[in-house]
């Protein structure tokens, strides 16, 4: 069987990357942005420019838009160029740099290893908290939705963050993890940073119940682990930085009635 | 940066790939029979016999799950076993068979460029229309969320089907889809079977409103490549066999009432 490949793509690993997302939110930019950050991996990010970055965001999600010489079409943010190289699909965006940087290996299991740890955690805790405030339509305001986010919240909490903690302590007491607080292996992988950046985003969207998850002791390994990402040099000093957005709109969210009872 | 690979799995690329998911469904065990059919790869697949695939799934999503020397355990199927690795996330059970068996290429731009395309189907089309039918809760019934439902889909018809047709169209337009019907390149790809799938899923769920999709016209070449996926001698074969699952519960699932405006 011929393998596709219409036209070869230059991908100069020297090449800047580019990262384009939506101004103003962390949301999923963030997860690449943290990848990059601990790496020390230099990057420009459009989305620290409002104009610049709506325009980009709006020639990548326009209909209009049908891909390059070298590159299909993207749907949604984020996307990233690397030389003439642009993807997008956050954990395809992750799988790509991650091993370029030093952050995953660039062959054997261990590639698809994190890769399932990566889709569980986004496609699952990730996604299904948006939904909390958008179980109708994204293109609905939230107050138009806002007594079936109630009922799908009552359940998210009930059922489905427990769920998916209690599935990230289990890959930590896995004989995979390792030594150390790491997902996978003995070091620091990019499946750390998108746990931390979903376990932050989880804390934002709904403190009450993160409280109660962590009281509850069955979880601490995910909250060391989350510790232990904070305390990165490299961490620590983006997440006190101009770069790192506000929680406001977007993925994660806090409307304190979603936690009430 | 040290990269993480705890224990050498042995990765014998002549040991059987074994799938496992949930019985009598097609679901998204669907799009990895899919790709193993198409390649003519012999496999087995415990959800032929019921009792041993439910077995097999519990065992898999039991939270004394703690995956084993080699491999961290796994949330929910499909799973694939080969050798002694043991991996599951549909796209990420793609992303590994596909170029082993001749349906994606093993390195290079491609790898992400389909990736991207196959991650935009399923986390999109796939789960949005799953959602359709389970908005509030999955552990709820269908019945006790039919009026979530019918809101949900209401707006899944009329914004989200028509994006994810554009896009698939979108991307057949691109330069990158080469000659012939195919998406990506000038031959067919796990790419063209994950459309397939999930358009025949959506044909199933959704038939008036995919009905009205073809006849508008706009989207010839998404049809066109379902029924070039349809004639190929391998899934023509596979399709009338009895290892082809018929629709029923699952993510696919016809309730005419959602249609209905």
């Amino acid at each position: 069987m011929s393998q596709p490949d219409p036209k070869r793509v230059k991908t100069d690993d020297d090449a800047p990357y580019v990262l384009i997302y939506w101004p103003v939110i962390p949301g999923r930019g963030e997860f690449v942005r943290l990848v990059l950050e601990e790496a020390g991996v230099p990057y420009s990010d459009v989305a620290q420019n409002i104009e610049k970055g709506m325009n980009a965001v709006k020639s990548l999600t326009s209909t209009d838009n049908v891909g390059d010489e070298h590159n299909p079409p993207a749907l949604a943010p984020p996307a990233l160029k690397h030389g003439d190289l642009l993807i997008s699909q956050t954990p395809n965006i992750l799988l790509y740099v991650a091993p370029r940087v030093g952050l995953a290996p660039r062959e054997g299991n261990g590639v698809y290893h994190l890769n399932e740890i990566v889709l569980t955690i986004l496609d699952g805790l990730v996604n299904e908290l948006h939904d909390t405030h958008h179980p109708i339509a994204i293109s609905l305001y939230y107050e138009d939705q806002k007594e079936e986010s109630k009922k799908k919240s009552k359940y998210f909490i009930k059922e489905r963050l427990p769920k998916y903690f209690k599935y990230m302590q289990r890959v930590l007491d896995a004989k995979t993890s390792g030594e150390g607080p790491w997902l996978y292996g003995d070091s620091l992988t990019y499946a750390d940073l998108v746990l931390f950046q979903a376990v932050d985003g989880t804390k934002f969207a709904f403190p009450k119940s993160t409280e109660a998850l962590k009281k509850s002791g069955e979880y601490d390994g995910v909250f060391k682990l989350y510790d232990a990402v904070k305390e990165r040099p490299n961490i620590s000093k983006y997440l006190r930085s101009d770069r790192r957005k506000k929680y406001s709109e977007g993925i994660w969210r806090h409307y304190p009635e979603l936690e009430e009872e």
